[in-house]
């Protein structure tokens, strides 16, 4: 029996952070990169909006004809033409005149300022009075005024929401280069492991962790690819992790939760050229006999406990931040989905290991309350009927009834 | 010209709330149900497992052998045999006999404990010595102890997340029903408005909303459904707004800023065979020119005002809520992402109306600060510079500078 050396969940990420590079860069169009993550910097080709624009329906001025207008003592302006939208404004304001304009039209040249239609009545056919004074740059945006040519309007890095796809197609930029999104393999083991197509014979059982983690690695922006199970025999797995190396970045080997399949996935991942086991053996619960090893040149193999429940917790502390690196994000922290809640008992937790215990939220009066949800870490149901997990750090003795805790939610 | 008979967002979002009904239901295979909504409650069809199951390497005993075991009285079992992983256990356990077991394996008759492989030792090749007792029940998974037959796992209206699917798969459910995307087809109109792909003319401008709109559609589990730009006419806007209400479940038609255009939108909206408009302008800011119709039986259209900031906020108020309806998602309050912040300036609002803040976010020794982002709803570059909104309620007059409020965090 071989017995594990055993690192800190904090020395395992942080060994993963100091090796784990972003992976190159594509050319997208902007209608496919949402959601997909800069690999550099995006500056401005253009002055936004490149003319004057008017932002209400009313009438461009010289601000200084209006200087002093009011309802007893209207400023009176000829109306020498109207602006059509999405012409341009060929016509001059000459001291004394107004241009019709519509929100969103262009200014004629020498106005600097409109006045709003509500505060304008017309007189005859070409007079109109104006009864509120317009300051000059009211009601218009100036050009360059939403963005300005050469101007930085996304860093790398960012992750391109709705509003930056916007921004892009405004400044005619129609593509963008985007790190690529990682491959991550995923191998199911275990001789007693089926596909859920089939029917199991006594002593056998329905593949879940294929199904969660490809979930787990879709919601995390990065590509599942599904291997075939492989039976527990040394030679079948070392063919099928050769194969996932040459298509993905990552593999997930998922199941070999007793000694001895855990040894011959080890002996696998240990005997693959160009391999370093990180760690064999982490101090957290559920989630201990996590295999972690670096591959070559920024690919790497997480050998996962089978339970359900330890796939996922290691996924979440450990192959999750990874695949954030490899897709280059710089995300600040308030976007890690945590909500603060009180615990409903007390939990008492290993001071030597970092726990991480499922809870389910119920909205009171008093606020949000966490309550553990019991079971073992084999039980997928207990996963299912969590709604995020509460983290005990290692050192601590547990917590407390009452207490306020942060818990991560689940996407 | 005509003026709005102005309602709350509240009455508007009440109206809609009374009359959105779910699209109907599809069926799926569950490695393409991620993120789709069940639209009925899932009951197991199984026990899971159907056999019990050891959770640790170790002996398969009857308990009761064991009791008073210590290292220094240990108890002495006969290994009768070794249960394979996946096989049948065909074996059985008589009093005084052990049968090796791995981790995942299947108890043999009559055994009802596993005691670990690490408290018990070889005294010759048949016999072991046990050095802690194991209680009834002990490291293993009874039949049906993760999910019962017949109990339901999963509730109608829930979210399926990686954990759901994983369960799904263990259960050998292998398709579910869960409710349709909306459809959402995007009309931009505007004279001035021209596709990104263009170069503009003095007065013309790039389509900016029909592509933050995609992406709050998609970000929102629905289906985009772009249309060509649309130009201020009556007899176009008529004709594509027919279309897109044959081949969507919603309708946005965006820009129409000027008084003239809103006008024609309003006009082609209300002409339309079987539409109710539910509102004309909303108290809210920015958006408030917003027209928002019914169709017929659960169809509903949207005039969007033409800025971009408006656009945006006028979507995740009315629209998004609305989309979550027709999803059938009944989810809990927490999953809205909002952080905690405190304001960095007093900001000042009408009482009349729902105000909207774009704020920027900075971590601070003191915790997280919300600083707003100043600019006008024309300037798409406001939304990108920032991380949320802060709703200031109708009947506030503003917030103060250092007051805690609650982010809405863009996806």
């Amino acid at each position: 029996m071989q017995f594990f050396k055993v690192k800190t969940p904090e020395e395992l990420k942080n060994e993963l952070h100091a090796i784990v590079k972003p992976l190159d860069a594509e050319t997208l169009g902007i209608e496919s990169a949402l959601g997909r993550i800069l690999s550099k910097d995006v500056f401005s080709p253009v002055d936004l909006p490149d003319f004057h624009r008017s932002i209400m329906d009313g009438f461009a001025v010289r601000a200084q004809d209006t200087f002093g207008a009011s309802p007893a003592l209207p400023a009176y302006l000829t109306v020498v033409g109207e602006v059509l939208m999405g012409e341009s404004a060929t016509l001059r304001v000459s001291s004394g005149e107004a241009v019709k304009v519509a929100t969103g039209g262009m200014l004629p040249a020498v106005a600097d300022a409109v006045v709003m239609i509500e505060h304008t009545e017309y007189v005859d056919d070409t007079l109109i009075e104006v009864t509120r004074a317009a300051a000059p740059g009211e009601n218009i945006i100036k050009i360059g005024e939403d963005v300005k040519v050469s101007e930085q309007i996304l860093r790398g890095g960012h992750k391109l929401r709705p509003q930056d796809i916007g921004a892009l197609a405004g400044l005619g930029i129609l593509s963008v280069e985007v790190y690529r999104q990682p491959k991550v393999a995923i191998i199911p083991t275990g001789d007693e492991v089926i596909p859920p197509t089939e029917t199991p014979q006594p002593g056998q059982i329905r593949d879940i962790n294929s199904y969660s983690l490809a979930g787990l690695v879709h919601n995390a922006g990065s590509i599942p690819i599904p291997f075939d199970l492989v039976p527990d025999i040394h030679a079948a797995l070392q063919e099928s992790l050769a194969e996932a190396l040459k298509q993905s970045n990552v593999v997930l080997i998922s199941g070999g939760s007793s000694v001895g399949t855990r040894d011959v996935t080890l002996d696998v991942i240990e005997a693959y050229q160009g391999a370093r086991v990180l760690a064999h053996g982490v101090s957290i619960r559920p989630g201990k006999p996590v295999i972690v090893a670096v591959v070559g040149d920024n690919k790497y193999v997480f050998g996962m406990p089978g339970n359900p429940v330890s796939v996922m917790v290691t996924f979440e502390v450990f192959v999750a931040p990874l695949l954030q690196q490899l897709l280059g994000i710089q995300q600040q922290a308030w976007h890690v989905r945590t909500v603060k809640a009180k615990l409903s008992t007390n939990i008492s937790s290993d001071p030597g290991r970092e726990d991480y215990i499922r809870v389910r939220l119920t909205e009171t009066a008093d606020g949000l309350i966490a309550e553990p949800v019991l079971g073992k870490s084999a039980l997928i149901s207990t996963m299912v009927k969590a709604d995020g997990t509460v983290k005990i750090p290692i050192g601590a003795e547990g917590l407390e009834a009452g207490e306020e805790v942060m818990v991560a939610l689940f996407q």
